[in-house]
């Protein structure tokens, strides 16, 4: 066997779970499943996956494991009876859970002479596969490096250090960021629909849009990190007078502002913590420090 | 004088107005400009712009004069005096304000012999003459095709409909978009720097990932105008689970979560309102009905 095709088993067959199988499948690589309910393998058998009986023998299989059940606590039922097979096994965990779950189970993974790596893929399982979607990792540096070919076949793999936490709380980050830009959409949706405008025809206006506001993180980063927010764009005092706008087109229109009220009010505690004439970059400090501004 | 390169004048010389003035220039276009400070004029008449005395020398001087002052009501103040010197002429206004006030131009203008469209520019100042940045526009379609050169000097001009009203509401809507965003970005970069990360190591993840959340959009945008709202990726209730993630991470790091928990309230409610089982579309439901789900 090719050392870039080595035999992955996968453990959790949900959509996440069967989508993960089916790239390693694509891959080339030798992939055993196990799943609670067999019948969820079918579609993978037919296409020459292993399927195990119990995940005993999904472990014995491979010398990676990759992990995707519903929760923490489902992957420890599966996996703690398990102690005795896992001596010299990696194990790459994509099941979703806190920080401290992730540093939780590399400690135990270790104990029992298993290798440990946290991951976050950062799409639905529509998107596995593609080499344009980052799949987050931190833990073993070991697991990440020699197993580097199975975690491509699934998407970009990004290492971001040893500590096993790093990955869910960046997961926990981006998916903050994604329901915050996804419920903004929906509600510019709303807006502009009362006014039968289409989703079909704001959205392109609004993905381009995205493109020019990462521009703006991208600026604000950098004063993030210097804690310095020069407002020579535009000012935290700008865009109070501004959301009023969309609070008052909103409100005419029927539509929820419990979004825009919520970002007035952060905007409002910025400035009263004296921020007025700085940039939006400011918000953060009052994030950081929940009775700033109040 | 080529006709692609026909005279402006641009009313209002704030940090937005003066960087119009200058892409005006930077395109060839013979500029008059007026500033109720004319100090602020300096920068321009030294790349040669023309500074008129008073707002109607300005006026008289080009046939397409651009507005961008402080509000609406700096707008009137200036404008209301002028009506017998508006006659035949292109007015286009880059102001912020509601789409009635917009409406409320348009007709005010139009009474007095001269052509209106509103627009919006979206960027900040820095960005003004960015080819790639859009400027919405609605109102007279024969001053946006007339003047097009000009308007495609400042930024990639698109025309939204005759409603004058119509550029307005989609720049709140995509300013909306913009806060949300920039806000979820922010809450995240407190989220991973309470752990060390930089916001300028968080950031480019955040940039990659806004370009997934992208996909996302464009696949919901059909969702919305079909009002049908398959979860086959990604269901309400998984978000849920995921949102407390987030929340409790935020929490254990001292970081604000008022942002989070609206958006977990709200996916509840979308949740209470039948749509748990449905993609994370189905939450315009309960932002076109604010009593929805409560």
């Amino acid at each position: 066997m090719h050392s870039d095709h080595r035999a992955v088993s996968v453990v959790g067959l949900g959509s996440m779970g069967s989508a993960l199988a089916a790239a390693l499948l694509d891959g080339g690589h030798p992939t055993t499943v196990w799943n609670r309910s067999p019948h969820k393998a079918r579609p993978l058998t037919d296409r020459g996956a292993r399927l195990a009986a119990t995940p005993e023998e999904a472990i014995a299989a491979s010398p990676l494991v990759v992990a995707c059940v519903r929760d923490h606590e489902a992957l420890r039922a599966v996996l703690d009876p398990l102690t005795g097979s896992l001596a010299g096994k990696s194990l790459v965990n994509l099941t979703s859970g806190t920080p401290e779950q992730a540093q939780e189970n590399l400690a135990w993974a270790r104990s029992h002479g298993a290798d440990f790596l946290d991951g976050a893929a950062m799409t639905t399982p529509p998107g596995v596969g593609n080499a344009e979607v980052m799949f987050l990792y931190s833990g073993s540096r070991a697991v990440f490096d020699t197993h580097r070919p199975a975690l491509t076949a699934l998407g970009d793999p990004l290492y971001l250090g040893a500590d096993a936490g790093t990955a869910s709380l960046h997961d926990a980050a981006l998916l903050g960021l994604m329901w915050s830009a996804m419920t903004g959409w929906l509600h510019g949706t709303a807006l502009v629909g009362a006014e039968k405008t289409p989703a079909t025809a704001f959205t392109p206006l609004a993905v381009r849009w995205l493109s020019t506001v990462s521009g703006f993180l991208t600026t604000y980063a950098s004063q993030v990190d210097a804690g310095h927010y020069p407002g020579d764009d535009a000012t935290v005092d700008v865009q109070i007078a501004a959301v009023d706008h969309l609070i008052h087109a909103a409100a005419a229109r029927g539509v929820d502002n419990g979004l825009p009220e919520l970002l007035k009010a952060t905007m409002e505690r910025a400035r009263t913590a004296g921020h007025g004439s700085d940039s939006y970059a400011s918000v953060i400090e009052v994030l950081r420090n929940p009775t700033a501004g109040r």
